[in-house]
């Protein structure tokens, strides 16, 4: 079985000297991997540079990106030669477009120009007391996967902070309805630290819970083993 | 000698879970803490998470920080006990205070109302196709070094990316006077990579060339060792 999974959180430039960074260690998506390849399936791991990494291991390939855009390239490459997604990526919902200081927005009788502007300086200058910084939605990768690869298995993330269960849940599963994926990994920050690591696993009609990565990493390999029933 | 480093790179919270992060391996200022172990001095690395360290030694210790504010609150408390600050970390020009979608700031009346919001999501957001996120400066700190300890000798860094020589030299002498440093260490980020890293040591009446990191930390422990004079 070819397994790809992603993880490590996605960066975007501001400018030469500072970008936007999506927090992960990539921790979770390490153990899965880990899991994976125990059970003799072949991974391909789509993560950040600053991520941490498995060991080097026959059935393992390990591919390198940064930013959103160059994830959507990879994932529309690799997704048509997998059988299974493990979407575990923190992928940034945004880029910069434009920065510029407070008082040239104030002064513009048009905001929507800086919608199409880019800055010409490699760093930008820092004189201004604010600055104000425009960005741009980025493409929903997950919404694309389906469309890339119908057979494909894919097992979505959600993380959201310090909400309640049933929103938590009620966002899992909206997300599972509009990408068609078989099941979504949900979580909440306050409820993640070094040992701890409390998830929903929530699929169509059931919700699996799960106390640690390992249990996480566990629970996703019987329920691919299972072909998809938890 | 007890001399002060810094090195890595400061993050500035977005919100819970991205930042706005300055690029810094830390790799120069490990470097010029291994030359300032290895001549006998007291060093005391103030860095971050992700930055690379030297390995333990008798001599050093490591502190860590993450934004800005930190590491002001950090070198208030250490500059008075040290005889020289290197000053290499990128620290974040900007802190992020108020994210908004981009209609939410159209329909505004008055703009500096968002001077003085801030987000109440832990995470904030993200349905807007555009969205606007509000900046507002950091303290410079190096401008407070020699409030904290006028008789420190401190030697501070400019990258600039991709200038003339000439605008690089004026604005390291323009740091040199405005901080009373004894020493900026001038770069351009178009001039460094693995292998190389061209700088200039700038000081009042003097520029020396450096060729690598290893270079400039030789060249750094010469000056202090000469107790100001390259």
């Amino acid at each position: 079985m070819n397994i790809l999974i992603t993880s490590g959180g996605t960066s975007e430039k501001i400018d030469q000297v500072r970008s936007i960074t999506n927090h992960s260690t990539g921790q979770l998506g390490k153990i899965i991997a880990e899991h994976c390849l125990a059970n003799g399936a072949t991974v391909t791991l789509l993560t950040t540079e600053k991520a941490v990494k498995p060991a080097p291991h026959e059935q393992l390939t390990i591919r390198m990106i940064e930013n959103t855009n160059q994830l959507l390239l990879a994932m529309r490459e690799l997704v048509p030669a997998h059988d299974v997604l493990i979407h575990s990526m923190a992928v940034s919902d945004y880029k910069p477009i434009y920065m510029a200081g407070f008082e040239e927005v104030l002064a513009s009788s048009d905001m929507t120009e800086f919608l199409d502007k880019s800055n010409s300086q490699s760093k930008i200058s820092s004189a201004d007391d604010y600055q104000v910084l425009f960005l741009k939605k980025n493409p929903k990768i997950i919404s694309k996967v389906k469309e890339w690869n119908p057979n494909i298995r894919l097992i979505g993330f959600k993380l959201l902070v310090d909400v309640s269960q049933e929103e938590l849940l009620t966002t899992a599963r909206s997300s599972l309805i509009k990408n068609q994926a078989e099941l979504i990994v949900a979580n909440d920050l306050a409820e993640i630290s070094s040992g701890l690591h409390h998830a929903y696993l929530v699929g169509q009609n059931t919700v699996t819970e799960a106390f640690s990565k390992e249990d996480i990493a566990e629970k996703l390999l019987d329920h691919i083993q299972k072909g998809g029933r938890l």
